[in-house]
């Protein structure tokens, strides 16, 4: 099993940031515009982008503290792997621990969905900060593989 | 053993990637304007930041293929580690496959590394596509760890 691991720091709080990982207006703002589904526990939300999407199944929500999705479809490495935020506040910043867990082999395609999580939570912290996020369709791209 | 893993494609020939990571001239213009030392095999480069810095003994250097390094000083967490580039052309894009391999443990600092990582090879993309990058202390800050 690897884990692809991030961690970036935000000056928002952390009930901001808990709305924009809770909420389909939220997410909407900063992984993709293209953003469906119930964002509650038990629910399921549907993430599409051009080449394909994800469905994200919501296992745990605690305010301001920890939100974890397991992928129920989407690209085949994807599934059954699990989506986790932890939140913490720490000099003045909303710290966001970020966890994609369980890929069974480290194929070329994580490491391109590792850079590609660093450019999406950076699109996070410009959406707290400041309103305005990059989500898909126009977010940056890194490589051929967008 | 836990890996950080990136990959990026840069609209520039493998040669110009390779330079940028074999020379101390290209080396400070994407990672951190402090740099020093051999950059040849058997050398060491001396990487500096305001709160430290990097030796990287170099292990191999393929022109326009593979670049190893060995870190020999730094932090803890990151002696003994290696730092792999590799290169291959596909569609027109210069794919660089990055590796930071044998950490110890998922300790939060490697969490913080690899957003930081992605950030600095966002940098190099930069600079080899446009004859800027964003090297420290110009970096990108992604939370209170910088």
């Amino acid at each position: 099993m690897v884990d692809i691991l991030h961690r970036i720091g935000v000056t928002a709080s952390p009930d901001d940031v808990y709305a924009a990982l809770t909420t389909i207006d939220g997410l909407s703002k900063w992984w993709t515009e293209d953003t469906e589904g119930d964002s509650g526990v038990g629910g399921v939300i549907r993430f599409r982008f051009v080449p394909g999407g994800f469905d994200m199944k919501v296992l745990e929500a605690q305010p301001a503290e920890r939100v974890l999705w397991e992928v129920v479809d989407g690209p085949e490495e994807w599934i059954g792997t699990q989506v986790a935020f932890e939140l913490k506040q720490e000099d003045g910043f909303t710290i966001v621990l970020f966890r994609h867990e369980g890929w069974k082999e480290p194929v070329e395609f994580m490491y391109h969905c590792n850079t590609k999580w660093a450019i999406f939570l950076m699109s996070l912290k410009k959406l707290v900060e400041t309103g305005k996020g990059d989500p898909a369709p126009h977010d940056v791209m890194i490589s051929n593989w967008h």
